[in-house]
């Protein structure tokens, strides 16, 4: 359930009267790595395997291409997981894990919980990938993960993410209250198909910082574009990284902040 | 320095030209306690002495009446501060800075790095003002926040936070790339210029989830409102913190989602 109804009291100036009104339920998920307490996330309830395979990926936690054991151990009444322990043999666990066990933890945002300004620090090949993009068709993509934002079209107040292939297919849409879960939940569905590798760009509807670049890099996906305003560490990142940032992409509008190699003015998606 | 300036190139349709943009500085600071690392949190540089009293407040991590010692041991050549220590009596930590302690960690959100459900909750006595709002006047309210909005005029990616008297003037105003941030900054400001106890509403111009709420309740502030869309978690919370939460306030526009008793249709600010 991605939506909940509360009782409210709308206001036209004076006038008022009582509403029905739904709202995007935010709920907390506790992630279990064999057995022990790992992180608490606030997030969307649904979707939790593509949540949790693409935030232990987004986060360097578990990286393997194997899809990693879930044990649901605790559900609400609505049917919402609230504790799952995921099994990763131990020789698995990534970077993201071991800072866990010096007394650092690891949350779906990818800063909170770091304690050092090292720790931070993602670097890395840039992204090779020569495959270009036709920026007048960016606006496309926009509409189509527009009709498929179902919780937003009733609660107003919900993120998404989606990413695309060469072609301009769908490949996957995700909700959620949190920008860092739409991108993780569509990494993760992505994984789980076994998309990953297709995904040519990944569309965020909120502003663009740190740790959805970084994600974004982590999944290998070269062109990362939004409606809203990017970070000046986004941009940093992106320039490095080897990532195209393409942000205040509104109706045929759109400005990019790296990497305009992989803009074509002209060119057709194949 | 809020705002760093980037070259980009601005598409419409086809047409396209090389642009210098501002953006919205994101940049890392390291807040120690008595010389420990303690956490890492993204943030836009400036105001920071507002930004780590508010956080220690609300995260209950110190909650004196003493401003704290804060030693700036690093900063970068803009001048923004990378790592400060803060200096507190450890008899006067609170119960967030115990979860640390147990290999918690505690960042500016609230909710990262915490491990177990139960860290979540939070749960005391509703707050207990009886001061009232004119609704019509909430507006006005919004629009002297916006007036203050200086980063967000340059760069379009920057979230605000203001509180207001009782007679609906200005006590503070501040922006950061982080909505939590913005609420915490506001929160240190009040504090340090020991008006928080005036403070009757406070606006946010994201949305409200969790995490804001539960600041809100740790300021004592009776009145949340934004012109956003609300969580079910934040409403939940509002609810049973005796917090007035309105959201959604556009133009003459806005929606109560708990304790409407304070709203008040006629009443002018005294």
């Amino acid at each position: 359930m991605t939506i909940r109804n509360y009782k409210a009291t709308r206001f036209e100036g004076t006038l008022n009267q009582l509403v029905k009104d739904d709202l995007t339920v935010e709920e907390a998920i506790q992630i279990k790595i064999n057995g022990s307490p790992y992180t608490v996330t606030m997030r969307t309830p649904g979707n939790m395997k593509e949540l949790v395979r693409g935030l232990l990926y987004s986060e360097q936690i578990y990286q393997g291409q194997e899809e990693p054991q879930m044990q649901v151990e605790k559900v609400n009444d609505d049917g919402a997981v609230l504790v799952v322990d995921v099994i990763i043999d131990e020789s698995l666990l990534g970077p993201g894990y071991l800072n866990e066990r010096s007394i650092l933890s690891v949350s779906s945002c990818g800063i909170c919980g770091k304690r050092e300004l090292e720790d931070l620090a993602v670097s890395g090949s840039p992204i090779p990938s020569k495959e270009t993009i036709d920026i007048t068709k960016v606006n496309d993509l926009f509409s189509k993960m527009e009709d498929h934002q179902k919780t937003f079209l009733k609660s107003g107040g919900s993120h998404a993410s989606a990413a695309f292939n060469q072609s301009g297919a769908l490949l996957t849409i995700m909700e959620d209250i949190g920008r860092h879960n739409a991108v993780d939940k569509v990494i993760g569905s992505l994984l789980l198909k076994e998309e990953l590798g297709q995904a040519l760009i990944i569309l965020a509807s909120g502003r663009l910082s740190y740790e959805i670049v970084t994600k974004t890099y982590m999944a290998g996906i070269p062109i990362l574009a939004s409606v809203s305003a990017p970070s000046s560490l986004a941009v940093d990142y992106a320039s490095a990284l080897g990532i195209t940032l393409l942000a205040f992409c509104r109706g045929t509008n759109a400005t990019v902040y790296s990497h305009p190699e992989r803009i074509e003015k002209e060119k057709p998606f194949k």
